[in-house]
């Protein structure tokens, strides 16, 4: 049977120790300045990036991660696709996957889109989710793992606080997930309306609306990105008030000691003063290296058996 | 002497059976799990894809069988090319095969361009034509003739229809060129309004504007997509009555037994309903499956000399 | 330390012959119709093309040298980048370069922005400006040089005349620095409004707004683009007053026998008539030939060390 990579929610905890591992070896050539050691993994193999959402940064980060691997990659821009003329998603997808495909790397603004294809591709059409709705992103949760391990050395019982727009953050969901999966005590912070309806309690997390001395405790702090159109929304009064009652500002992190996290792009003076994205603590650029790792590991796990 | 593909009307009843059967290999490859086998053929070649006209499906069957041979291939967004900037098609086209292309694979909208460029290009340019106006699209009529073979043994007096706008389109003309040359029996069955102007005798083809018996006679069927926009010029009443009068509806296959191929993307409802597009006869997604192993075929038949 | 290519201005005239040679062995591949021979000179480098201006033939001509010299070649759209949702530049570029890339061949309609990423990225990554704002475009002053030696053995003392629009112009620029670093004798002839500001004398050349006997004296003639936007900046009264003054006309052309060169892309019956591009005295397609191989060559001595 293959393999996919659909959410955390589906992953063990040795399953997501082995990815976590598997691409350290992968990190160190990244880090090297040396030319990338030729590998032939995914020689004759073929991996179809298909982004319903644009994402300039993810798509490269899998592109690379697919040919420094050996396979043939192509990326589909699904904007301009037979999508807009009228064509279902599942006959685009169908007839794509006839092409023999044999992962597809799929990003949609719609939760619930990769599942839907894999009930209907052949299952030897590996399927990898970069990102779905407010859903699941699980690539970026495994990349904050793995920057958070390098720097903490175990995830056990540290803190990790998230703040900003929980709600729509398919990042904050699939962190949530993975982090309790290996033993860490998260904390959440977000404005009433940019919290899970639900609660969080189902992802065994603290919820605050204000930002209390969590921050000075914190062994790290992933902030999440604002979607500015948000404030038309009238989902939170502005810029200036989001970044006086949640950014991390000079004076909020005074005292503090952790990590500074963030998926990117990141809006400097909303998220993160240029204090804290510039700072020593910072490992934001790390992350982005890590993602490439953490996207090779995935794919040699997905084409192992 | 290289050689091109600008139309099936230049080639002969041989060359399209050597393409068909060179194509075989192909398809059992892309038929398989297995990584797809190394080739060298194209080793050291650059292959340019052309689309003055979007297409993601063709543009990216086009390019895996380029990928696959191991060839170069770049792909130039001719929309926001040069072109825009005033320069004329001609020149365009000579600055793009000043850096040692190989191969031009080229789709426009006006009928003629493939020829054209056949004109100014040196001949050691390879020229395909991937749909030029209403006037061919080669590869389209080869994959769906290696369809047919497939499935039917031969196409020596079997019965094809091919039903839908026969007017605009490059399909239907390829189509008929190639089935004629191969022996079978077509019959066309359109709107007057959508019926080739010249009389579709040129052809040595019937044409008909109702559906009789013709489907429950026919071997195979091949419903051509209908333009949405041809609506708003008043060439036919509306989806609903194109539905009813030409579509692939449960009561008209009801005593149909024939094969079902259309070149995609489907308008579901229109010229297929889901019965037709789902059920066992349709080889829709065959034909993209050979789609690409007739490209590759016809790659390699370019490059033999 | 590693190299980089910002603009002319920074190699010395050993540099530029070097350049120049190693451009020659790329460039016999290129006229032959055989295939290109295999390189491994760039395996497992990976070359980001970020082209925040539009150019499908330059960085088609960049992708090129890049595959046929065995790197990873990753082109991202700018335009649609993380930029538009409110990253800064600086921030942009260093995620694209924590995926490790090797080289980054930037265009940018502000000048200095290669110079700019230069102080912000590891000198292990190596920078090739493409074009920056009205600055420089150095690898388009090495192709023209490239295909002058060609035709005139020598650049010592050949009288170079570059006409049009100077002022906007980075190709002019480049090519000025070059051509005198070579020790051609460089004039240049624009209208009032389209000359440089600050006098050419710096370049050290000889400005004329009406062209007089030059044209028949000039062993090569370099005609520049106008930008046709800037005629509603009033910055030329019409393209048809404009091929009056400074066209490349067959009056104009009738006692000249100088070689004929422009970037493109051409705007015919503008700067150039039929009669001057299509002469056999024209020269553009061979430079956009001298432009792959010169891209390789820069590529092949920014990776030596």
């Amino acid at each position: 049977m293959t393999r996919d990579l659909l959410g955390i929610r589906q992953l063990s905890v040795d399953q997501i120790i082995d990815l976590l591992k598997r691409s350290d070896g992968y990190f160190q050539h990244l880090n090297s300045t040396d030319p990338f050691p030729e590998s032939t993994l995914l020689k004759g193999r073929t991996v179809a990036n298909l982004f319903f959402e644009n994402s300039t940064r993810t798509r490269t980060s899998f592109e690379l991660a697919e040919k420094r691997l050996g396979a043939t990659s192509v990326s589909l821009s699904m904007q301009t696709s037979s999508l807009s003329k009228g064509e279902s998603l599942i006959d685009t997808i169908k007839v794509i996957d006839a092409m023999k495909i044999d992962c597809m790397v799929v990003r949609h603004s719609s939760s619930g889109v990769p599942a839907l294809l894999r009930r209907h591709l052949p299952e030897t059409t590996r399927i990898i989710n970069a990102g779905d709705g407010a859903h699941e992103h699980p690539t970026q949760a495994l990349l904050d793992a793995a920057t958070l391990l390098e720097k903490l050395g175990s995830l056990k019982g540290k803190k990790i606080v998230i703040i900003g727009d929980i709600k729509h953050s398919r990042v904050a969901r699939s962190n949530m997930l993975l982090l309790n999966k290996l033993g860490a005590n998260v904390s959440i912070i977000a404005p009433i309306t940019l919290s899970p309806n639900s609660g969080a309690e189902v992802f065994g997390v603290n919820v605050r609306h204000e930002i209390g001395n969590e921050l000075n405790d914190a062994d790290a702090v992933i902030a999440l990105r604002i979607q500015t159109e948000r404030q038309a929304q009238s989902l939170f009064p502005g810029l200036t008030d989001f970044r006086e009652r949640y950014g991390l500002t000079p004076t909020r992190m005074a005292k503090a000691n952790s990590f500074i996290l963030h998926p990117g792009p990141v809006n400097r003076s909303v998220e993160l003063d240029d204090e804290a994205a510039d700072s020593e603590k910072s490992v934001i650029y790390r992350q982005v290296k890590r993602g490439v790792a953490i996207r090779m590991a995935v794919l040699e796990w997905l084409f192992e058996n």
